[in-house]
């Protein structure tokens, strides 16, 4: 059946208030406006993120709305002047767009670009249920079976992509790998410990590795994920519970000084204050990765900074997001980077709700999952 | 008089206790033992830091002690083994050694050398007063007609320079000015912010202009010090207390999302996060300069980072002190560098303890002291 041009009847889950799970409905995806893409899920991950927002922990959250925003898909329709993508492109949606007019997209040092939006850039919805709106989250809205992108938060990559996997890097592992080779540019022969040995901390293990680095020493409280952390490349794995010092001054004298590059993969600002204060004197870089809840604050005393520590975040791992996705996904068809060993679960689109408890339970949080689209007129 | 080899007596400003005036005092000064040089001060520069050890606030402050460490001077005589320097140089002595051979040395990102010692390097001091030994500040003790340095602490310079000026090139100036153009790396055409306008706070400004800034803020709480910050480069001044926003929402709007760079010139924890948060999303960097007080901390919300900020601190500006202090005497030769519109006063040396107190009530820290040595035997 030709859908293009229709609006599309299908299954999403949808988050109608903060605090309350998710409901599978059957909502209705109007086609795409100039500038827009509408796609077939394929698969999608979940991530802490959309968790936090459903939670309704983060001030800034919106309901209702569609969650999800670590999917791959198949283009179905492309709206008015839409060249770059056509319909059977398998694409990744961009949760943080690129637009390439902005001052952001022009300034090669970051890799924001404008506000992320729950919606569409012209401020309106493509989605809607019972008669209601809802919002699209981080304008990308994953857990769906169809949804509406605009193209400039779209990556086309390579057509024999296994999207079940390369979903994966729409944003968790993206981030802690890239914050290793684009936010620190980790040197060769450096000492590195990344806090938090989850998919976030096990990607900026993967970096670090990756750019050479002699040492990385993987950081925490849950030992039944050191194996993993060894076989992305940890050459040490430390618990801070064994010790009754301080994590900080612990690698500190594990390291003669400190480290040069710390991850903070955990979103919990005493920890980003550890990886910062085990940062050698002189040079040492720490990274912020994880996000921590709304009205946490870090802190420190100046004198770590004034005596040559730096502390810097990252999102999206400070990678463009149109321009590099495609890279990674070639990365991973060439083995240079591994997605498949991410992926704990695979369930069906109608478990979506046991996704969550897994990724809350597990060492690891990313849960595939799988469409089974079923359109309606 | 050949005093080469035998104790010199000489006058020295004494800090006997915390919390107690510095005495002018006859201390007896031992000849330099190997690798060490000993000097005629002929002017130094009093510091904040010199100020805030003499209070006691700083827990590491040891007494009694002979403070200073912003000095010039003519070289006495040489202890064994020291082969590039005789008597007659003119020096500056240097609070940060650069030994060449530890691995902050070895290390291109940084300045930093072994730790500042209150001693000589093989853990004695040269000053005794009344029979008790005292320490020396930083390795420099500069408030006595005479001082003995290690010669890793010791840079020469230009027999033709003004020592009662270049003296300050020894802390304030180069601490402002590097922090700009090292440690920031302040390139053409940004936007600056540099809070608060004291000599740190001119340097900075000096520094700023010196890499091509476009736009350099001034923020200070005393107008006073308006028309010299515009003097030395600042194109825009802004009085906090002109506003009922906070002064970094005030800088983000002034500069259509913030500056890509600031300095916090001040100590105040509350201005280095200021200082943080007036920089723009994306790429906007803090240096803290200023010297905040024992246990006092900063803090902000890791978002600021996570978004593409970068917080980090500066030591005598970023400069390797042996080999930069003759290079920034020379710019100063040459007339790129402004020293001598740094200094509001010159006092002679027995009237030090009004320099402290001038220092704390004017808007611009750097008091000249000028020696006017007596040796007796």
């Amino acid at each position: 059946m030709e859908t293009a041009g229709r609006v599309i009847r299908c299954r999403a889950a949808v988050a109608w208030k903060a605090g309350e799970p998710l409901v599978m409905e059957e909502v209705e995806l109007a086609p795409p406006k100039g500038g827009e893409v509408r796609l077939k899920v394929v698969a999608t991950g979940i991530c802490h993120t959309d968790s936090y927002t459903l939670s309704g922990s983060d001030p800034e959250g919106v309901f209702p709305v569609v969650l999800g925003h670590e999917g791959a898909g198949i283009v179905e329709s492309v709206g008015e002047g839409v060249t770059k993508f056509q319909p059977g492109d398998k694409v990744i949606p961009l949760y943080i767009p690129q637009c390439g007019e902005c001052k952001f997209c022009k300034n090669p040092k970051t890799n924001l670009s404008s506000k992320h939006q729950c919606l569409m850039p012209d401020g309106t919805t493509r989605f809607s249920c019972k008669g209601k709106s809802l919002f699209q989250f981080m304008g990308c809205s994953t857990f769906s079976e169809y949804t509406v992108v605009a193209e400039i938060s779209l990556a086309k990559v390579d057509h024999r992509a296994p999207l079940d996997k390369v979903c994966l890097l729409g944003c968790g592992i993206t981030t802690g790998y890239g914050a290793a080779v684009n936010t620190a540019k980790v040197e060769a022969g450096s000492t590195c410990a990344v806090f938090g040995l989850g998919a976030l901390g096990l990607a900026a293990i993967m970096g670090c590795k990756a750019a050479g680095a002699a040492r990385i020493i993987g950081v925490d409280l849950n030992p039944d994920k050191f194996q993993t952390a060894r076989e992305f490349g940890a050459t040490d794995v430390v618990n801070p519970k064994d010790h009754s010092k301080p994590i900080q001054e612990v690698l500190v004298e594990m390291t003669d000084g400190g480290v040069d590059y710390s991850f903070e993969c955990v979103g919990n600002v005493a920890i980003m204050r550890a990886a910062l204060e085990a940062c050698h004197k002189g040079w040492g870089t720490s990274i912020i990765i994880g996000v921590a809840a709304a009205g946490q604050e870090i802190s420190t005393r100046p004198f770590q900074l004034v005596t040559g520590r730096t502390w810097k975040g990252t999102a999206f791992g400070g990678y463009k997001s149109v321009e590099s996705v495609p890279k990674l996904v070639e990365e991973y068809m060439n083995k240079k980077l591994k997605v498949d060993e991410f992926v704990t679960h695979t369930l069906p689109f109608e478990n979506i709700t046991d996704g969550f408890d897994l990724m809350h339970s597990i060492a690891r949080c990313l849960v595939n999952i799988k469409y089974n689209c079923k359109i309606e007129k």
